[in-house]
């Protein structure tokens, strides 16, 4: 069988997954505008989010931090704690002993990995642990680059390597899998980090009260007809 | 006073305006693609049903239906008779008599002008009412020109010239006033043909039932989440 | 030989595929922008009377129909009737036994799927599917994301795990085949639904009366200057 | 001299201003986007802390709330609380007596207009209003529209009309005057709405401890490299 | 009267302007990229064949045709002949008394000016002519910049001066008027420079033959049909 | 050894290959605007007068010429003669028996194909083509499609199939090889059909006689200044 | 007359104009990405040596450059020295004393103000200098926005308040005006900062040698070939 | 194990391999307008300063200099010679036995290659490389094309093939490997080639003498706030 027509078999679960986030700091954040500043920033977050939601391992990266590539995003600190964040003198993740070292003792076989920025952060550790029969994913938009073309091109190399492209909220859906048991995360999460659900929501509730009052007013809706 | 901080000193009524609708030809709109095909034909359709929505009374010009630039959109002639289209040897809609005189029997010192090309259907007529004493409207997403760049550069000669660029739900809008009196024909109008308003109110529609229940469910909404 | 230069090696006829349309409902179809709203609805219901002209036995899903989600748009309701909507507690299509089922009781091995977001509601079964042996085709503009980024990281993806990602008028044209007998389909839902072709065969019929008439009055066409 | 030189002679200031934001409702907000919705909201809740923060009187105004346009944002009501909200029956918020007397009543000769949208909401009641002899401002990034063209063209008439536009940004800056007394106000809004001040602000804190130390290490810095 | 209300008062026409091409030389035109290279040459021709449609003086001038700026483009000087080329020392071509006197012994009051690049050698002389009473148009498509924002300012700097913004197919058609007489201009103009035209041009020929025919074989076409 | 590294293992050249040009009809051009219409229209011409240049056989292919989509276009009949032209009833060129025995009878194995709608003229003759072992290149650039998207979508399905995609000028660039011997056939069809290399040949020439003069009164050329 | 026509009567020249750029600090260009971050310093620094090019006045402003806004780029310390930077407590540089009396003690009359950001730092100095009667000029593509939404909405109010907007290339044009004596200016200007001029003149002066030889090789060029 | 996720197995080092950059010449760069021609420059001198910060052996290619293609990037030639640049008569550098025994003799298995234009002078090359098992890198953003579809299609043909696109930044940092040790290659290109990065480098020295005073001053900084 084509092996290229499963990548990957089986589904990201909470219990076969590890987050692997590298080198999401401030510096870097300011100058990597393929994604629009205020979107990526909501993004990494809901991204991170999933992780505590889920209980997904994570490990977190940096490189220079005392450096112009400035210190890890607080709002991560905030949320997993500053000792979860590993330095390394390394440009690829992959070849620190430490930074993989953490990834091996969770014991999954399934790494999704986002960066900044995307053409090394993420492209280098990605395309070395396919190489060691990690089934790897790279979260586009939890990551950024230079310039739009930039990640364009990292895509089509990480295609190439057989590194699965995706995005936090499919990441998200993959994980909740069922609605009816973890619906509250998938609600939440997107309310919380994506404007148009957010809103979306509030129309929902909002709304409630009166629909039925303004139905019999404006009699049959004009929906039949066609845009 | 500064007379360019009032154009105009009153607002659109269904008393005081004309339409004026210029070359909406079937030949002209297949090759004039700086707005989507789709959603040209969707606000052409949108301003004439206003027209009649409101019983404002309208002019429909041509300009040589027999050749290349083809006949008057079919939808048109359905909904306004194909009496009512004026074709005319002159390429400026305001130098042909016949078209000028029915302009002027209707009485109304407001023009609200739209066209196939902007750059000269509804530049050309737009600018030389103004001399004469008319309030022109251009209604800019009505109309189309070979290329966006064009439509800029017209829009900014439009301005210049003393008329008023415009859309077609503004004077939609502006022509309701009061929603309590006049509400139906804009909710009609908007659902019939603004793609996201007719499933906004689906949804609207649709949420009614379940809305309180679901309130209770999920407990208080995330809303207080920022961003 | 090399199966991947063999996606897929028969034609899509209307004998051998089935229609999977998946959360096309009017809640998300308010904020997954990443089509325009007019173009995506358009295309959505071009679609979908692409399966009723020929006849494609047509499963549409639904999640959260009550939620924010809302209920799946009213013309889809009137095309296909209600009892064809499957509601599913499961993100993934595919995890429901009672959606699954219901495709597998079509007796089709090629799935034509769509859905709201491509992201989650068209990989996640797309996917699954060609693991147990579909052919499966991802119709990407009758579906749609938040961003269009999101949409371009699904398409990768979708690529890699061996989903055929086409058109609803790519569907649409493979499955008439001979236009001599089938033509009228293409005719009709093109002239519906495309706007440059529904004004092309207006202006084809408008302008046949008077052809012949100009060519004489113009003499040699300048045709054979070089643009 | 040219009154056009000066649109205005005097620049904002926490004591001679309204703000007026007009139907920033869920609804509404769902199907707008000529800006990225998480971008608007960002700038309105921007804009609305702005008022806050100076003190600035603040009119808030619905239309249709119990139909699809949807209750106002939630996060609106939070801060201004909901005696604040007047929803009108007329589509201009001008030719509403009580929401015209509101801003009347706050003696203030420069207002300040928002709203969803802005072809509509926002330009009715400014053309308006500098009939009336006020200062008007449209905040356009603090609005929104069906489509970025409808912005364009909106913003062309606001113009014409003699009302200056602007950015919620620019009304910050413009009130605050002063860094050494307002310039927290400005440090604290753009921390929070702009994702790329919120990073500098954070990298800035965070290489204060190591950079003296960084500078011995790579000696000369590179800065005389020309680009 | 309100003058800007009128720019300007009279059409074109073949005996009251003058065209002024400047600076449309072979090395700037490489590099000067704000319009695609292809499209910028035909509407540069366009507008130059105009000019020999109608008979219009036309001066056509050069900055520092030995160096970088390289010669005046090939098929301008096939067509107006060498003769007609003014070079000159100064940036602005109306500082230079020889330019300036071949403007002014055309003894015509409308000047019809474009050139590469419209931030320099199209904005300076409009400025000034406009000055000394001229009524200036700048044809901003056959005219091009380093990149679209620069034409963007220039655009608003020519208005600001009272400079009228017009494209080379809107002149065209100011100057032809009445198409009963000047048609043939327009069209063989545009089915040469407008590939849209052309190919409209020829499928109107095309199907002339056979659409009778056709319209008995599909019969009531199905252009009732809202899009 | 991994046959995907290799589409193509032997390079195209004037003896390996035959052109197929699809439904290249004045109808269908006007409505495919993916491309702008003067840039379709050069590369079809340009890609055609290569197969003259290097005298490859051409098939040309029609679908309803009589109704909308219009007569082949008149330059490519002027090239190849109309008899060339062959008409089908099938949408798929390749299940035309007659179409596909003139490909066949060509002898060649490189198949070189464009056409007009990319989505379904090229994809599916090139689809097809492959599985009975010719190696397909599909020109997308003299291709087009109802919008970008669709094309994006159409490439990537191509890819999965293992057609090669190219350009118009690498193919012609592929069939000169050396550019001693074909050197003319590129110089000349560059010169005709792209903007930017026609006016640096110009340039090329017209700066020769002058550019040691030049040098002299200019000392050292600003170079090493870096950008 | 119309002041309108006349912004502004006399042209920029070396003795009537001073620069004021104001805050071009290293911490606002990393966030301010309306302009390519690689073009903004080029058009900055390209504009500050057309200053010394000229020996124009020029005053130089920061604020806050010990916070996050940084310190001024150091490459306009090296051209101006450190002493001409004046820091200051106002937002608006008009409003502080010291950096207004800076301005005056130049006697001149027409300022070139550029700065970061633009609605911010350009506009409010720049409305305020025309109260009183200076006629200003806003170097667009010398300063720079949160996004572009922000320059296009600020660029509409700097012309309602009768400010003239303007590139650097066009200050420096200006300024130039006799390209006999000034030529070099531009030539070295231009080729340092605009990648375009530059490689056009590395290649003038390249091919100066072979042009008359090859011209022999290609016989008549094929420039008579429309595009 | 399937070779497609194994592109390829070893990382680039100084040491396995050569740098091939074709046909960077200044005729061709002037109209190759896919990147801005800044943004181009900036990366093609990025590129080859990598080159010489690792001692990477390094071939340069030219075609027809003494034509309109141009002489070798002045700026190259300083930096590695002019005798390292080989002309050849062939369009594909791998069909001229020169220029393959370059490559061939520096012993490298790895190729990276850039080249103008990207569709033909890295695309012939890098195809070809692969076939004879090099392992072949393309550096897309130091290469460039007439337009972005160009290089969009080129992409999608060199990943089919088995050449890995990639960045100049990814190039040089996979070479950089341990920041510690090569981290000064990495901050000077990068300070010295990309805008954000010397800004941000800049900022870092600049902000480090006040942060702690600063820090005292605003307390708590507003971090925790979400955007």
């Amino acid at each position: 069988m084509n092996e290229l027509k499963n990548p990957f078999r089986t589904e990201l679960t909470p219990d076969n997954c590890c987050f692997v986030m590298i080198d999401h700091q401030v510096g870097l954040s300011t100058f990597l505008t393929s994604i629009d500043p205020a979107l990526l920033k909501n993004n990494i977050l809901g991204h991170a989010k999933t992780a505590k939601a889920f209980d997904i391992p994570t490990i977190l990266g940096t490189s220079w931090p005392q450096g112009p590539n400035g210190p890890t995003l607080p709002e991560l600190i905030e949320l997993f704690g500053g000792e979860s964040v590993i330095d390394r003198p390394y440009v690829n993740f992959w070849n620190d002993e430490t930074s993989k070292r953490a990834v091996k003792s969770t014991g999954r076989t399934k790494l999704v990995i986002s960066g900044l920025a995307t053409e090394v952060c993420v492209a280098f550790p990605a395309i070395a642990a396919v190489q060691e029969g990690y089934e790897v994913y790279a979260v586009i938009d939890a990551s950024a680059d230079w310039n739009p073309l930039v990640t364009e091109v990292t895509m089509k190399r990480l295609a190439m390597a057989g590194v699965v492209v995706t995005t936090w909220v499919a990441v998200l859906a993959e994980l909740a899998n069922n609605t009816q048991i973890n619906g509250m995360h998938i609600a939440n999460l997107l309310s919380e980090h994506m404007g148009q659900y957010s809103v979306a929501m509030s129309n929902y509730l909002g709304v409630a009260k009166n629909a039925d009052m303004m139905k019999e007013q404006i009699g049959t809706p004009p929906l039949q007809a066609h845009l």
